[in-house]
């Protein structure tokens, strides 16, 4: 069975995914290579109220949009909705990843997992995706400001 | 070479794909199944300066986002952008498609393509694909107008 499982490792990345754009999709393609090939890509979808909880303010799209048009992209094999409250332990516990990628903007959550990778010694990789700056519109709060922009004008 | 064609149907479809929503993969993903097993979705990306022209203001994402981002979709085979000054007739001679899909908010685009398959006597369907009413955030100018919201809250 470990060997099967060697033959397609999974990735596993998460995130909000509000307003999506090219920015997520390069991280997610980035995410899968770090799997090798025939990586299998898992993404978990923040739910709403741990977006409100954590930033404020609600998403712009609802969690079942978020998730649904996450799973229509090329790149990922499967889109769930996170647990209400987030907690790595049950995460790593109930999928099992061979990899788990970190986008620029999760210092936190990277640090969290790496510490409980390393105190429960599991054979785990924790990579982190860097930024793509080749786009200006490559975040939603820049998608955001874009369209309040043009509304004054 | 006529019956290798008719293996694989060609769909056409196309829009300006902004800010990418569920709604838009509904309709991508009504459209190809238009054209059977198998079929081919290609999809044509409205050019920065076209929709400048027909809704007086610039797309909030570039055309280069747009087209990437569709691409990106799992239902889509291929998406490219449009011709500066879109012409249906050069549409029509360079993708030879077997189907032509149109969205609920293309009627105009919609009578200008059974004009010209009538007038030619082409061997090309013409379907409408309807509004996908299942969720609040199906447009993108309903998105629009939640960021706005949002703003003012």
């Amino acid at each position: 069975m470990a060997k099967e499982h060697k033959d397609r490792k999974i990735v596993l990345a998460s995130g909000v995914f509000d307003l999506l754009h090219l920015g997520h999709v390069k991280f997610l393609e980035e995410a899968k290579k770090t799997g090798g090939k025939n990586a299998e890509l898992l993404v978990i979808i923040a739910r709403d109220s741990t977006v409100e909880k954590t930033k404020g303010r609600k998403p712009i799209m609802s969690e079942n949009q978020r998730r649904a048009l996450v799973e229509s992209l090329k790149v990922v094999d499967k889109a769930v909705l996170g647990f209400e409250d987030f907690d790595i332990q049950d995460v790593i516990a109930k999928i099992k990843p061979d990899v788990i990628a970190l986008g620029h903007d999760q210092a936190e959550m990277e640090r969290q997992v790496r510490k409980y990778v390393d105190e429960h010694n599991l054979n785990i990789r924790v990579v982190r995706i860097g930024k793509f700056e080749d786009d200006a519109l490559d975040s939603s709060s820049k998608i955001r400001q874009r369209i309040m922009a043009n509304f004054d004008g």
